[in-house]
């Protein structure tokens, strides 16, 4: 739903294993490498709500990545999450090279708390690292009943404009949350480019080609391997390139950033900065008539007729949720190839891992 | 740039008229209709506005439908804009039904005042009509230092959803601008759908056909007229979609109003309603820093490889201000019938037109 490729899914090529027995050996890694292990913690939670929502291409499979950066100095285990200036409504916050899962929380708890106190809250994070899925970041805040917004801008001008086949926006994530009165929220979570990068590099593990609409290789024809694929297509012609704009200026120069393109070298190397906004509801209007009101056009889009009978219109958050109820129960599918480089990292890094 | 078909352009076809001429003519039009000579003239300048920066779908070419909506009731011309709530960072306006030029203007000045205060400003505004092009009120914030945000919600759900082809959200208009030292503002302006219906009656006005991937008829196949045209394809797939619905919610049931699916009479017999943000550059950072980095990156997307030579990549804003800098030197071209058409309405008025 809020992204046009599918997620690959194949149960010959995956392993089922539940949050539980992942985390213990994520913090360890992570705690071995010396981040505290409170942040080590919150970084693990918020990796594996990724993939218990269904976004297995910015979770757990990532870990060996952010490991490398640490190694390299771009990520900072022990780093402090800094406030360089706030007031009633704003925070801006220089995320000290922390991984972003870390500063990300305390900045959306930031806007959260203001909002409630002034209706509206706004944390401008600089400095920062890739915050995995920006939607699990939005969930904290719809947990406390708030809509939130997030836009976050990790790595180089990977995204085309209209009129240039070039990488001239990054590609910035795009999310929000709508809390909703007994049941599952509304939350989108998209690229502003026609796909995550992350979603292509998981096309690859399982063996299949990238869609055409997608990437450009470097001579500006269709790109369908993770190797060719230079640039991305805009997730929305104009709007995509639109919002990809916004994203890079507000999660950017906004947030005592750069511009993506011109940050490049690799996206570990170069700061990322995210930006969020939250709203308070009932500093707005009557909660009750609100959510009265999002409801009875919410269900009524459910009730649309659909293009395919059996198929019926999604809002944005019924995939991740149905994939959380699953999930949650019988464990998170993982690609084998995944889970087996997380266990080799982990023993390397003499952590025992029981499965 | 900012949207999928260019604007029909044909000279054969056109007269051009100054803003200057047009001016009286459409402020003695809504006088006769007992509109406050204030209230007026702000919204024959905001109409204007939108003509001058090359939107012609949202201009001065609408205002016999506003009269119409005043000689209905659907658009009070003496109502008053009532602040309900307010706070240093946010305001919740009642539009009264006035005229949406009046009451958005209102609310994008609050909006702005409470940023320059607060460091961001918000302004929901309900129970208000059309506001015409969307950018016109990010440019007031904007010529005052201010990145702003507008996002309008008029008219019921003429959008489809990815799975149907029924409408399912509105064409909700999403603009923001950014201000540029030294240079034209940063400027996008995009309905959330494939294209605006003030884009489609253009289309059809100058005789072309609705290009193809933009509208569906009754059955669900491409419609080429504006009679066969019912429902809207997403202006970015998914990406359109999740912004609309966004759109939907904070200028719907966030700003006291219903989601556009519940709205199923006429554009003006529905309220609109309107929602702005509004942010201080100086509040999040040193703003010579932050014009420095965004300039360095707009210019660089600037000097990509065009696909086609002689045709370079735009930053939305760029053809707007062309637009802009040719008509308030060469008038305003606007399609014969339009100008007959308020030539009549206007001496039906009893309002003398010299042109």
């Amino acid at each position: 739903m809020t992204q046009s490729i599918p997620f690959p899914s194949d149960p010959s090529q995956e392993v089922r294993l539940t949050s539980e027995k992942l985390t213990p050996v994520l913090e360890a890694m992570f705690v071995k490498k010396s981040m505290f292990q409170f942040d080590a913690s919150v970084a693990v939670k918020r990796m594996l709500e990724a993939d218990l929502y269904g976004i297995p291409s910015h979770g757990a499979g990532r870990i060996c990545e952010y490991i490398d950066a640490i190694d390299l100095g771009d990520i900072d285990p022990r780093a402090r999450v800094l406030v360089l200036n706030e007031n009633d409504v704003m925070t801006v916050m220089d995320g000290s090279r922390s991984i972003g899962h870390v500063a990300a929380t305390k900045a959306i708890e930031s806007a959260s708390a203001k909002a409630k106190a002034s209706g509206v809250g706004v944390t401008a994070l600089s400095n920062s690292q890739t915050l995995g899925a920006a939607s699990v970041y939005v969930r904290l805040a719809v947990e406390q009943g708030l809509i939130a917004i997030c836009m976050s801008s990790t790595g180089g001008a990977t995204v085309a404009a209209p009129g240039t086949k070039s990488g001239a926006v990054g590609n910035a994530a795009f999310s929000y949350g709508v809390p909703i009165q007994n049941g599952a929220p509304v939350i989108f979570d998209s690229a502003c480019g026609a796909s995550s990068w992350g979603k292509l590099r998981l096309l690859q593990q399982y063996g299949l080609p990238i869609p055409a609409g997608i990437a450009f290789d470097e001579t500006g024809e269709e790109a369908t391997t993770l190797e060719a694929a230079k640039v991305l297509q805009s997730g929305g012609k104009e709007l995509g390139y639109g919002l990809s704009l916004l994203c890079s200026i507000l999660a950017g120069p906004l947030s005592v950033g750069r511009m993506p393109i011109k940050k490049t070298r690799s996206d570990s190397a170069e700061d990322s900065q995210h930006f969020f906004i939250v709203f308070d509801i009932s500093s707005f209007q009557d909660p009750d008539r609100f959510h009265k009101h999002l409801n009875a056009g919410l269900d009524e889009i459910r009730e649309l007729p659909p293009e395919n009978p059996g198929d019926p219109v999604r809002i944005p958050g019924d995939r991740s949720q149905q994939c959380f109820q699953n999930y949650s129960q019988n464990g998170i599918p993982f690609h084998r190839s995944t889970i087996d480089e997380i266990r080799a990292r982990a023993e390397q890094l003499g952590v025992v891992v029981e499965w």
